[in-house]
């Protein structure tokens, strides 16, 4: 049975950074991914702040770039759900069950399994995601200048994203379900200041329309019970983000959403056992931030072998 | 006079990946390079850890997509010297005095300076620099599989480094001026027991001489007063990173060696300052990291100003 130095467990930026690091340092590496390459990276349209490619850009593509670099390097790649992690005291080691039976053992663990955008789940939205539709504002928000945005959600995120989106957009709408904002009163405050944000209350999304781009959106008013029709550009979806890490049954230490905690080194508090890009409590998710995090966690994990 | 949301000081990967996102946040953004564009990153040889370029590319390339990227943003970049850097307390602001008499007034500051690796000033260094004399394992080692490597140096990075030569090449020298090493005990027995490498105790390098890529090195034995000659295929020089920080006159904290000590937001002790890339303390430095980092500073002074 082979003993691995490091497993690296999910195959977005932060995993294929990682497994590239890792295999330039001579490390007996392997990248297990339970669907496809990419993650969160693939799903959204066009990237044009990834630095180092001026042209916009797929996710798919870079994607498909970064698979073929560390593929350059050896690393081996396989499309296999982790069933369990675990930390074996005595060797100070991690046992890793497979969905498919196999058990592997490794020295060190990168944990990169990313987080999910939660979907509203209604008729247009996988459609137009991409076209019109976005989980990200940092990414996104400068295609929409002078146009008509709405945010649906209001927390932090949802509220934050908006007072952004205002630097673009001709008008921001944020759509809430209630009566009353959930974000920090401050955000809330700087929300009704904007002239250019306003808020539509009571209300859910029923229907996201278009062509090749979104173009019209329906929202329901649950306390009139009414319909209504709205030409949109622009729907940015905050209602929540959820790191993958359920799956760790608490075998490291995660904050209140769920985000694993990680130093600088990217050392969570299990020895030995990294966390690198959009699953880690962190400031900014963005590819570039991700890579980053790989490439640490790939050069922690040799430094760690070492001692 | 321009009040700027943010100046950034430095044009290599930190400098433009905060360019680009700061010119996207919509701030009213400046790049000051004093040099050329690109920092280190265009005085290495190829590049093959940038994640999305499978094929290696050179720095010089890497930098003019960068530019070219944050050009498209339209981020005004002005090369210009910065002669100091105030922070006025009344304002919460920061004045800049440029090398040509020039003052900016802007809001938040983002140290993006880099670092240098000292230069033994011998013959043959300039000319042979990313043709087998390197200055970074973690970029180059795997160039080097099965290679006569000398590592110069006897401090801890030399060490660290000859270790992780060792896994790539045929045998690894450390050439040290003293009889004794520096680095720390722990590093020096590993140093001592791994079969690939030896130390060549008082001596330090004449001259580096080659045709296309290194061939051959000069050393000179400060003890025996006699020169001798080694074939070799790869030299790294590690005597040494000096941040360029100086110019900051001890405005905020610095470590030791002279990097800027910021937190997870990049927040230096000056609020509304922040440091990104190799000028500060951090555990990998790395084009990567470095663009991180900007993305981070970028959207961080963006945040800071909408307090």
């Amino acid at each position: 049975m082979t003993i691995y130095d490091t497993v690296i467990i999910g195959g977005g930026p932060a995993g294929l950074s990682a497994g590239l690091y890792a295999a330039r340092a001579g490390l007996q590496a392997i990248l297990l991914e339970k669907s496809f390459l990419g993650g969160q990276a693939v799903t959204t349209g066009t990237i044009e702040n990834y630095p180092g490619f001026p042209e916009p850009i797929t996710g798919f593509e870079i994607i498909g770039r970064m698979e073929e670099q560390v593929r350059k390097h050896n690393l081996p790649i396989e499309i296999k759900e982790v069933k369990s992690l675990t930390y074996q005291k005595d060797t100070d080691g991690y046992t890793i069950h497979l969905g498919d039976g196999q058990i592997l053992n490794t020295g060190t663990v990168i944990v990169a399994t990313g987080a999910l955008a939660l979907n509203l789940d209604v008729p247009g939205e996988k459609e137009f995601t991409g076209r019109g539709v976005s989980y990200c504002a940092t990414c996104d928000g400068p295609l929409f200048r002078e146009k008509e945005i709405m945010v649906v959600g209001g927390g932090n995120s949802a509220l934050e994203e908006a007072i952004f989106l205002a630097r673009f957009g001709k008008k921001v709408s944020i759509i809430h379900r209630r009566d009353a904002l959930r974000g920090d009163k401050i955000l809330q405050n700087r929300v009704f200041e904007n002239p250019k944000i306003q808020v539509i209350w009571n209300s859910v999304v029923k229907e996201i329309k278009g062509d090749s781009v979104v173009k019209e959106i329906v929202l329901y008013n649950r306390v009139n019970q009414s319909s209504s029709s709205h030409k949109i550009d622009g729907l940015f979806i905050y209602i929540g983000t959820k790191p993958n890490t359920a799956w760790l049954n608490s075998l490291i230490t995660l904050d209140s959403k769920g985000f694993i905690i990680a130093d600088e080194k990217l050392q969570t508090n299990l020895p030995g056992l990294f966390a690198a890009g959009d699953c880690r409590q962190k400031e900014l998710r963005q590819i570039v931030t991700a890579a980053g995090d790989g490439a640490i966690a790939g050069m922690m994990a040799y430094h760690y072998l070492q001692q």
